[in-house]
């Protein structure tokens, strides 16, 4: 998936590349399936064909972790399990806070695949007065200015901002301001924080840009089809 | 004026790498705000400070198009948003249909972006009796049994996948029988299609994830503070 962008060199003090922690969920997602699937062992080339990369790939971001796998064995699913979700911090629940109640919020608030991760969508915050009180998956949504006692209720770093773009700045400010140190921007808006804090931006529409450019590569007989690239 | 050459040739015939494709975008709405600015030319630090990415990457990303810089001058704004803009095969409009008209379909429908980057949504389907008929930013949800109706009349390639995890597999089956060539997936799912179709999935917990790694590594003095990751 390539709906994120990073400036940051791999380097092994510096943990391991973001590219490979944005593989490690599927990952455990496939070995979540193997499992249930009885297995308790897997070939790197079960596991690659299972979460949708190329075994090498695969072989490569799993260096990363430490060498789990056994020659002609492969790995011990159970074991591989545990690893990921350590090096993820899923051995801990983070709970995060959701900025605007729209169709976005709201999808993400009931995403599914949160809980199995170790995210917990513990506020949903907005300041239309039409949506503050209504229920989104079980959690009810509070008034933005209820900001920073959110934050200290749950004592929450991470938090989603899924707002009209004219409002993303101010409330990255209000989050700042906050104590909130990690945020994910799925407005249309180049967030300006100070270098204390993480923004991540997500802009759905450039997975279509790369299909659109295969699609016209593909129509002027440059490429053939693709292989799928899942994950 | 030398114009700037790079050591390595546009792979033209292989075209470009996903990641860099990913980040054209980003590169083409920076530049657009340039121009916005009244800015007719930009040095490539100033055009990778306004996209959020470290300027050697912008250099590398830009010499897979060509070199349309000049040193000492800069890259022109304009002539550089028309090779981008090309690139991605925006000289085209590409209609896209989304299936699923739930809260994340409804969030796609309306999401700003689509439009200037040559992304039109055609069509939205869903099988929901409730959702067929009512108006989403414009468009009319049609019933998923006029997939193929809907293909033909707007000569359809991309689609988007925004159900449960439990349709989506039906839904890209009739997606693939109907002619559809790139299949982007949000729903929680590994699709299996002919090796003839492009699939992309998106799964949106994974940010979520990179940040609470570093959340994480934070806590327990591993890293300082990431510098801002724009997109």
């Amino acid at each position: 998936m390539t709906l994120l962008r990073t400036s940051r060199p791999a380097r092994a003090d510096r943990g391991i590349p973001d590219a490979t922690v944005a593989r490690l969920p599927v990952y455990l997602g496939a070995l979540a399936e193997l499992a249930a699937d009885g297995r308790s062992t897997c070939s790197s080339g079960e596991l690659a064909e299972a979460a949708g990369v190329n075994p090498a790939k695969l072989r490569k971001d799993l260096s990363y972790l430490g060498s789990y796998g056994t020659r002609g064995v492969g790995y011990d699913v159970a074991v591989l399990r545990h690893h990921i979700g350590r090096e993820l911090g899923q051995t801990q629940t983070w709970d995060v806070v959701i900025v605007g109640a729209g169709h976005l919020g709201s999808a993400l608030s009931a995403y599914h695949g949160f809980d199995s991760r170790g995210i917990n969508v513990a506020a949903v915050l907005d300041t239309d007065p039409a949506r503050i009180g209504t229920d989104l998956a079980g959690v009810e949504v509070r008034p933005f200015a209820d900001l920073e006692a959110v934050v200290e209720e749950f004592g929450i770093a991470i938090a989603v901002v899924a707002t009209p773009g004219e409002a993303a700045q101010g409330v990255a400010d209000a989050l700042v301001a906050a104590g909130v140190t990690s945020i994910l921007n799925f407005a249309p808006a180049v967030l300006q924080v100070p270098e204390t804090v993480t923004v991540r931006k997500v802009d759905l529409s450039i997975e279509l840009q790369v299909l659109a450019y295969h699609e016209q590569r593909r129509a002027s007989g440059h490429e053939a089809a693709d292989e799928e690239v899942a994950g």
